[in-house]
């Protein structure tokens, strides 16, 4: 079974669905670890609750590159397969994406290259697109760039605020990142220079 | 019934699509006029062959605003209510967006904001995304920024190529754009800043 860790900054509800998949069965991996940069993330009570090692790791004031050889140090030392960003909100340096090669993971919420970076959801309303959704996407050093590897479109309603529209993505969100994990964990997915190609299931 | 101008420059497959969409009786509108910039564009045959008033209006070697003049001047001989742009390769000035307010539409080959510009659907399967579309936009005086009417989206397949791509999105540019042609001719299409809304049909 792959073994996972999820870093997180916040609520963490990526986390608790990748988990809930796995509790259910539709995916086979392993939690080895959460990472927290704060203390106050919500998702850290989550994985307290479920028995799931966590760590915080508080980012606050430490250089870029120290930070990550912290996280780096625990995710190995937790035999970490592949990690999985789940509402993170840092950006990783060039050194932490080559110490997992193609390892490294994050779920956006929006069609990326459209609308990368913070308020993704904000900046769909804004722009007054009829459909958003959300990307799973491996991490290289810049932002919300790397090869893609699911994405979910979902429509927008002229009736939707920011608050339904989020909601609705983060349904998506929840139902699309244990599938990008699961093919990962078939070894059905492969990165050919921008492509990520899907082979079909064994 | 609403009265359209289309705009080519090539094979004008939108404009037959919409000749169509009229044909079977899913739209309500008449194509009061076809003009192209280039008079070896495949769609005047089209035109031609249906009947359908057309007028050709060389671009080369003259100054945009005289020739949007000239197309102006040949849309209101024919009393053109919509006017929808159909593969025409050329940026509108902003006298002619003015000239017809919230009545110049376009089809664009991607889920705009995604991909602006040519060859829309290469820069779609060098970026690798996972899911493409169309969108139906009113036109400003800038490349494919104006508000929103409709958008499909396109599940893009690891097999494709560029043309097998290029193919599956325009067959749903066929079967959008006169959907939103058909909302704006039952006057259900308000624009309120950059958000289009659609009211429910009467």
């Amino acid at each position: 079974m792959i073994r996972l860790g999820v870093l997180i900054s916040g609520r963490g509800s990526n986390f608790e669905a990748i988990s809930n998949a796995i509790n259910v069965g539709k995916l086979d991996a392993e939690i080895a670890v959460v990472i927290s940069n704060r203390a106050s993330a919500a998702g850290l009570e989550i994985a307290r609750d479920r028995g799931i090692p966590m760590r915080v790791i508080p980012s606050q004031g430490i250089d870029r590159e120290k930070y990550d050889g912290l996280v780096i140090e625990e995710l190995r030392t937790h035999e970490v397969e592949l990690v999985c960003l789940a509402g993170f909100m840092r950006l990783l340096s060039a050194s932490f994406v080559q110490a997992f090669p193609n390892r490294v993971i994050n779920i956006h919420p929006s069609l990326l290259p459209a609308f990368p970076g913070l308020d993704a959801q904000k900046q769909a309303v804004e722009y007054g697109v009829k459909i958003a959704g959300c990307t799973v996407h491996f991490v290289d050093e810049f932002l919300d760039s790397g090869p893609i590897i699911l994405q979910t479109a979902v429509p927008v309603l002229d009736k939707d605020t920011l608050e339904s529209l989020s909601a609705r993505i983060l349904l998506q969100e929840h139902m699309t990142y244990w599938r990008a994990i699961q093919m990962i964990a078939e070894e059905r997915v492969s990165v050919e220079g921008r492509r990520v190609v899907i082979s079909d299931a064994a």
